[in-house]
């Protein structure tokens, strides 16, 4: 080209980010739900969406407040923890509940701080935003120390701590009681902090494992971020959302683009949580064979963290990108993420973990 | 609450943008398309979702592809201006086309300029992305002058130039030439300047008024934003798009949010563009509605700004919010934009065209 764009400094010479999107007959790379919908949710959704479509014309219920309040009322159920639709947001993809978020909390002059090895899109979320971006430490087990956390919020007075649980890729649930200590250091933080939990893989926490759902309560700083992406098999229909604070929404309401849930997007989602039932007894499906890949995976003489997600990291390889790549050529799918000789593996049906437990087998001569 | 929320202090006391969503029989006031979908048109739309929706478990395709495909044919046969796939760009609505514009080539340090009256939502994306934004004024008959344009990219050195057209609320469509001395001076801003024209309503255009479509081959640094929501009747859908260079694709690509484009999106989208053909027709009917709604203003002595749009900024009424109020307690919602004195009432059927102009007889005694 023969004239300069004033593409910003720190954008110049990246790539779109995203995992390979590659035809092979087992996908385990980006943590999907292995399982379509069913074909009474497919009726489902047509039929909704026939519905909303004779009206297209129009823009969008701008507040989605029915979504809204079908979603309070899926999390009532999932959790115990009843909220008003007001402290629910709903947005495409919790990562554009994130990037609302860091608009509204964030941006120059502001500072994100997160605990690597964590989710790889949140430094992205923080450069489009012109958020600062700190990652301190987890601990050699992939755990966050409560004083080590407390001592990075104090240090970094960040607007924002964006703390996964569990955490993307280690699969490390957060204890609420570190999450209490982060929660109180928030609150010394001059100007404020905004601590957001992003329970994206929630549904599939281990019995006994908490949600923060929980604390929201007596927490006004607090932002629970979901997604109906993974437990709800839904990652093409772009749903994600958010409990929170009625202030914490209505700041998020200032930043969104007007409209910027479509009407079939809303219809989309209300319908499959009219499937909520028969959608949980896959994730109760998931959840066990996530247990056994990890007790098959030490069995192996492997390192598996323990997960309360529908993924599983594993290591140490002393050549990853090997293994990757021999998985890839017996027509598995995994992804290269996290330290150095880990690999991570979403949890597929049972045919799509026997095709990887083969595979790693013939390529790790395990 | 108890405790302060670090919320940006450019954003302390607002209130979320948005027209008023009131139910009322005639709906003038957001420039939706008044004709919903075509009985053919929903049965294609349901066909596609239930294809789609049978692999929402999987993450939507990222590039959209075949979407921008389709899309790069409709605008050959719209305005004669042929482009590649990659020199297209497809988002929730243009203005998630506009965030990703001003995320890229704005942000702090950057200004984006345009000249006032005109779009609302424009200082909003300027203030969501911390882009400096300055407002040139327009001429009294809301034209452009090429000198003053010309001077005000000289003048405030922006990274982006935002010029609708034709123009919202005025209707007005900007002449080739003006822009092309607006291109020109773009080339001499230091570190760059991206000219956006926004042609939102582009389809609306009368006959002679060219589309800047036809300048993108000679200009990198020029893109063409367009929408679903207006001519297609797909407000609801949320499909926005934009052609360019593909060094500015590129660009966008690099700020857009994995996956933002659900699957979902895409198949309602490239269903639409399958029923271009009845869809134009109704556009025909809407420039000639538009047309006769103008002759009529000035025949009862109103002012009626040409419009190339479907939709006509009318005035001066000594006291436009007793209008307005007038128009509505009769049914008629139109909407309080541009400068004082002036309303703008979009194009609707002949029916509710005739609602709002007995309504305005009775309201404004003409």
């Amino acid at each position: 080209m023969s004239l300069d764009l004033p593409l910003r400094p720190e954008l110049r010479g990246l790539s779109p980010y995203g995992a390979p999107q590659l035809d092979v007959p087992v996908l385990l790379n980006v943590n999907e739900n292995p399982y379509p919908p069913s074909a009474a949710l497919v009726d489902d959704v047509a039929t909704s969406v026939a519905q909303a479509a004779a009206g297209l014309n129009r823009y969008p219920d701008r507040d989605a407040l029915p979504l809204r309040e079908d979603l309070a009322e899926y999390l009532a159920r999932e959790s115990g923890v009843r909220l008003p639709a007001g402290c629910i947001w709903a947005a495409n993809g919790s990562n554009e509940v994130m990037l609302h978020l860091l608009q509204a909390f964030g941006g120059p002059g502001r500072t994100a701080l997160s605990f690597a090895p964590t989710y790889s899109m949140y430094p992205e979320y923080a450069r489009d935003t012109c958020t600062d971006w700190v990652a301190a430490r987890r601990e050699e087990d992939f755990s966050l120390d409560p004083g080590r956390a407390v001592a990075a919020v104090a240090e970094h007075a960040p607007a924002v701590v964006l703390l996964p649980s569990p955490n993307n890729p280690t699969g490390t649930a957060l204890p609420a009681s570190t999450l209490l200590a982060v929660l109180d250091a928030a609150r010394q933080v001059p100007g404020g902090c905004v601590v957001v939990v992003d329970e994206a893989y929630a549904e599939f926490r281990r019995e006994g494992t908490p949600s923060a759902l929980e604390l929201l309560e007596d927490h006004p700083h607090l932002a629970v971020s979901r997604t109906m992406s993974k437990a709800f098999g839904l990652a093409g229909a772009r749903v994600g959302y958010l409990a929170a604070s009625t202030e914490v929404v209505d700041a998020l309401q200032v930043v969104r683009l007007p409209y910027h849930l479509s009407a079939v997007t809303q219809a989309v989602a209300r319908a499959a949580l009219r499937h909520t039932g028969s959608l949980m007894e896959q994730v109760a499906s998931l959840r066990s064979e996530r247990d056994r890949t990890v007790a098959w995976l030490r069995d192996r003489g492997l390192q598996a963290v323990d997960s309360d997600a529908n993924f599983v990291l594993f290591g140490v390889l002393p050549d990853r990108v090997a293994v990757w790549q021999g998985l890839l050529d017996r027509g598995v799918l995994v992804r290269q993420t996290g330290p150095e000789g880990w690999l991570r593996v979403s949890i597929g049906t049972p045919a799509e973990m026997t095709a990887f437990r083969e595979a790693l087998v013939e390529v790790a001569g395990l």
